[in-house]
């Protein structure tokens, strides 16, 4: 029996929870897993990178979907642990704590240009291999090679994009609100998405992976920043629709700022706004946190999906889900193709 | 039969070329190699990261006999190439190739701040590994892991030191050089090499290696700011002295610019200068750059050392050591303690 190929796409701690749901999901099921990531980030460290070296990539995002997956072994997982490390802003204990230990070099230093507080290692490292190699793919390749990836993590498009959305205020005033970082805390409501800029060019394998799936995975995450931008892609957007595989949307736990009076329901139509010809199989909503289910059933009805309503939320109340609790989630729904 | 236990002391290109030497002797002979590294540099990327983030070690020198030490093995060789691969200064050319790709970002791009050129991925991957786990040895090892080193490298002190020293100038003058690189690349010449502080607290570890080393391996390198320094750790100097262990001083093939005037023979001096104590086995020198043997086996032979006279160098006649010569010189040396 050949592998499940389950594409997922996200982007930040949305994708993450996918990924490592998937990951134990792999303990019953055979899966061969593809993270498909966006390119849109604009903030912190990655938006750093992209204003001063041009970073081809916001590796941000893309490091996070490569510690979702690294292997269990612990040289790996220190790998990924050291991936994930974010350099600290250097503090008066700390600039002091070395007074007593170093030469005099220490002892004059100037600390003022810490330029590295902020970035984590995986970001620089991922710039790095994407430099030397030129090739962003073979860069991902080796970086998920060093953290012993259970899986391929590849970027929805070949180079960075712009986010831009129209936002509507409570006074009824409008704004065009450019940059993902902006859009995902703007206030107000988000009319419309664009992509700058609107046709950035596909990655080959991503879209190759999308026409050999089995299964194709939207959220969770941010869904205007993280999980819609993918349709905005025209390749990738056709490559989704015209996919033999089957396609399941896992919802959101809880509304974030750029949802802010968006319903469960609302999250579904959505899809069908930016993309209409996107059939759905499945949709997973948890059963605590998706409220009312008739309306959400309504919606999804609409995309041609069923609900399944399961626990997948983390056990102390938060609004995050338990990847273990999804992971087994995912097993009947991604097993049922065979 | 167990291995020959070799540690090799240096830093910076000197060390680099003895470790991919035997790196080469070890496909004739089972070793087992440690590398002993000096921690003064102050000057490029190590010298911002001791300025800027107050590094507990200057990541420099660690990285290359890292690098050195790197496996075959096509991942393992790729990944120690993005650990010295050094972010550019981004050129006009750069920005420009990028006016056309990104969105409106990138073309509004502010890269006058480009803080990481000049720093190597590796020196920010060390940087980030120790201050995540606050053990320098832990580290290394780690890092040592993802190259698949074969062997260990190892701090010469657990903590950046200075080096300092007085220089006399053409015209009789005295000045003290504050700082690794200010000394290496002084006009005049060097009289008397310090550490700052002068008793810096040595590596267990290296300790450890030192005193159960079948053979410790001094030079080739910078001989007052990557060679002597060791022997002006107290505690270390006190395990090489004590340790069982064989002595061999490969020497350098021509004088770097901190050693303009001394004589292959007053390279020996000095280390008999530095630590009057210290006994030596074999003296290994190019057959062509070693120039009149007489002076240089006198030196030796104050020592207590044989002069070992062979072809190391590269065929092009540039002062290089060539890793499969130096490599083949060192089989008959170290296999003859068996």
């Amino acid at each position: 029996m050949t592998a499940i190929r389950v594409v997922a796409f996200g982007g930040g701690h949305g994708l993450s929870a996918s990924l490592r749901a998937l990951r134990h999901s792999a303990r019953d099921l055979d899966l061969e897993i593809t993270a498909i990531v966006t390119v849109g980030d604009d903030g912190g460290s990655s938006g750093r990178l992209r204003v001063e070296r041009d970073a081809l990539l916001p590796p941000g995002d893309l490091r996070q979907a490569l510690a979702a997956l690294a292997a269990d072994h612990p040289a790996h997982r220190l790998t990924a642990t050291l991936m994930q490390h974010r350099f600290a802003a250097m503090t008066t204990a700390a600039r002091e704590s070395v007074v007593g230990r170093g030469p005099r070099l220490e002892r004059r230093a100037d600390r003022s240009k810490d330029t590295l507080a902020g970035h984590t290692v995986g970001n620089l490292l991922l710039l790095g291999l994407i430099e030397m190699l030129g090739d962003p793919v073979a860069a991902l390749d080796h970086a998920a090679e060093m953290v012993g990836a259970q899986g391929r993590v590849l970027p929805m498009a070949l180079h960075a994009v712009g986010i831009e959305a129209d936002v509507v205020h409570a006074d009824g005033s409008r704004e065009t609100v450019r940059g993902q970082h902006s859009v995902a805390v703007a206030e107000g409501r988000v009319e419309a998405v664009r992509l700058d800029p609107a046709d950035p060019p596909a990655c080959p394998e991503a879209i190759t992976a999308v026409r050999e799936a089995d299964w194709l995975i939207f959220g969770p995450g941010s869904w205007y920043t993280s999980v819609l931008p993918h349709l905005l892609v025209p390749r990738l957007a056709e490559a989704i629709v015209a996919s033999p595989a089957r396609r399941l949307v896992t919802l959101n736990l809880s509304p974030d700022k750029e949802t802010i009076g968006l319903s469960t329901a609302d999250h579904l139509a959505a899809l069908h706004w930016y993309l209409p010809s996107l059939r759905v199989d499945t949709v997973l909503a948890d059963v605590k946190w998706a409220g009312e289910p008739e309306p959400v059933r309504a919606a999804a009805q609409e995309l041609g999906a069923e609900l399944v309503l399961v626990p997948v939320a983390v056990a102390d109340g938060s609004p995050r889900h338990d990847p273990e609790a999804l992971g087994a989630a995912l097993v009947p729904v991604l097993g049922a193709t065979r």
